[in-house]
């Protein structure tokens, strides 16, 4: 089994050295072990990982409720880098796994230890811990993290069948994307940076009858059906994990419209929590005041129902934290720049990046509104946060952004 | 008479040049006319105006529905142009009258054409333009403003009596302070700036209160009497004037204490017109946008119940306005340098004048909040449009303000 295959078949995203297979046993073989709770894993020989050297990766996670896969922020992520993600060459095409130049995203449903069948046959979601192998997610991040190449396994969304694994190498910045990427603690421990997408209720539930009803055809008492049989284990299990998040993007419905339960104009906060090394959080104005602004006026004129800026520090779960908050959305370009030349501590390169970006991928979902704003900037630190890492190993300053 | 007395004795405040007698007669005599209504006029010999060359004054009024004399925002104002007002020297020790290095600001109290008794005679109050000589106050002011001296009336606050007239000599800025100064059509359109200081009525009947019941014994019943009493003619002829004005103090109780009825804690809106020339409106962080700010967070720590300012644009009476509001008081002058370096078209000389002139005057009322804060703001605007006015005339660019 060629575990190291994909040193030769990507070798520009992997730091990893060659390591003899003699010492590499001896030292460091850390089996890929089968779930101990499921019988159920297709493809579950054993494989190993291996030893890696320099430019260990900076870990991200980012919990999630939703589908893992080819997520709009991971999308925005990579972009911001310069590259664009996509599933590894030659692998297997039910794949969740999303490569660029210097990100791997994995999608922690991979870490599923019971497949739909198992799941079914237990009585849980892929929401209970049950359902999860949180001792190997454990084992792989921690590998990759110290620049070990892995065999992960591929939950198939498809088929809802555990594939035969991947080979996953360092890259520059492994993000783990899903639903438990803080819920063990071990894990948690790995992350450099987290973030957690905190989808309001009502939000979710706009966005569920526009897809499964609109598009699919389900019925209104179909999708509350599945909300409310998903609800208490998204509950238990899921919504806990934002107090360890380091930045929460929350999307809530809007302000601005009285009663409004359409879900298309939102409200998004970023929580950003303060005294986080190599996290320097945007402000409006002034740093550290509570302030609110409607940026349209005399200067910049916005369609209804306009848009409306807040921003102050906070406490969240007992954490202080600085929040961002824009309700409404950009009908034009210049009202998203107006917005980015007035915020602060952005970590752009230039003046206008994260118009830039928003532009760039002005087809991608919440280009419009908080959603992508945020995330856009969400981007912006973690590269910032990469590189004052990489400075911070090599002994040198890391370049200041300079917006 | 020695109407030109003044050239002499105050050489400075004058830009008069001496006119002979012969010619003078021949070609300006405008007599000081003993009122036409009233015939209680004391000294009411015919008096008569010099013509002045050169400087002639930029012309301020104020209105505001309270004595004259030495009013807190006129000795702020005067404390702008680095002089101190006084009573002029070696006349009436009654005189409404304060002048200083730049600056005259006569008491539209003066122009009563009704004495106190006159008044009660014809059952009229002091604020109905019946007891008020508007001719006369539009002659003298436009003559003033013309560069000649003024044989201005007195009216004896003490006795209630009409004084024998004081000269007054052309100053570089003449501001008329009274209940009337935008009433009159004529008057009005003489002003180069214009003033309203709005007190609320809830405001003005816990200040009463304070003054008039803890210091001066009177009962709760007669100070709401007195209040009531006033008010039809207040609200027929004061309070319309607002709508001319360029700038508006508009001072509310606070919003920060539920309930508050004390009127200790102030809300104050400064209203600035837009479009008025030589006039450029504070603002708050982003110009023509809304913004509300509170300045108390992670680095300014204010006590209860804290400041809050909110800018932005508004109407008024069918104008636009900017609208600069601060709710609360400072209790350390961090606090007030802090707000200072976050507001904008200060038209200040220097970082940090503002907060020195509060400090001079720290002993004035309202000195802790909005009142001298925006008086003070109002005083280096003045400072600012006669610059401007000045250089103009003289067709050379005025120095632009610093900060």
């Amino acid at each position: 089994m060629a575990v190291c295959s994909a040193h030769t078949t990507t070798p520009l995203h992997s730091p990893c050295t060659t390591v003899s297979n003699t010492s590499f046993r001896q030292k460091q073989v850390i089996f890929f072990t089968s779930n101990r709770r499921s019988g159920r894993r297709h493809g579950g020989a054993r494989t190993f990982q291996v030893s890696c050297s320099v430019d260990k990766p900076v870990v991200i996670g980012l919990a999630a409720d939703s589908g893992c896969g080819k997520s709009t922020f991971m999308r925005r992520l990579t972009s911001v880098f310069g590259g664009t993600a996509e599933p590894p060459k030659g692998g297997n095409p039910d794949s969740n796994t999303l490569i660029s130049d210097t990100t791997t995203v994995i999608c922690l449903d991979d870490y599923h230890s019971l497949d739909r069948t198992g799941r079914k046959e237990k009585g849980v979601t892929a929401l209970d811990p049950r359902a999860n192998n949180f001792d190997l997610m454990y084992e792989q991040v921690k590998a990759i993290k110290e620049g070990q190449a892995i065999e992960k396994p591929i939950y198939n969304h498809v088929t809802g069948l555990l594939d035969p694994p991947e080979t996953i190498t360092p890259p520059k910045i492994f993000v783990i994307e899903g639903l438990h990427p803080m819920f063990d603690e071990r894990v948690r421990d790995l992350l450099d940076f987290s973030i957690y997408l905190d989808i309001s209720d009502e939000v979710k539930f706009a966005w569920k009858i526009q897809r499964d009803m609109a598009e699919r055809g389900h019925s209104l008492e179909s999708i509350k059906a599945s909300i409310e049989a998903r609800k208490p284990d998204f509950d238990a299990f899921i919504d806990p994990q934002k107090q360890y998040a380091d930045a929460v993007i929350e999307v809530l419905p809007t302000q601005l419209i009285p009663d409004d339960n359409e879900g298309k104009v939102l409200r998004v906060k970023l929580i950003q929590k303060e005294g986080v090394k190599h996290f320097n959080p945007v402000y409006l104005f002034d740093e550290g005041s509570s302030i609110s602004w409607v940026p349209c006026g005399r200067k910049l004129t916005c369609s209804y129902p306009g848009i409306k800026f807040a921003y102050g520090p906070d406490s969240y779960f007992g954490h202080e934290v600085s929040v961002l908050e824009m309700d409404g959305q950009f009908d034009r370009l210049d009202e998203l720049i107006y917005v980015e030349s007035h915020l602060s501590n952005l970590s752009a390169k230039f003046y206008g990046e994260v118009t830039q970006q928003m532009l760039k991928h002005s087809d991608f979902p919440g280009s419009n509104n908080g959603t992508g704003l945020f995330q856009t900037i969400v981007g912006l630190k973690i590269r910032d946060l990469y590189e004052q890492i990489i400075a911070e190993r090599a002994g040198v300053p890391a370049e200041t952004a300079k917006v």
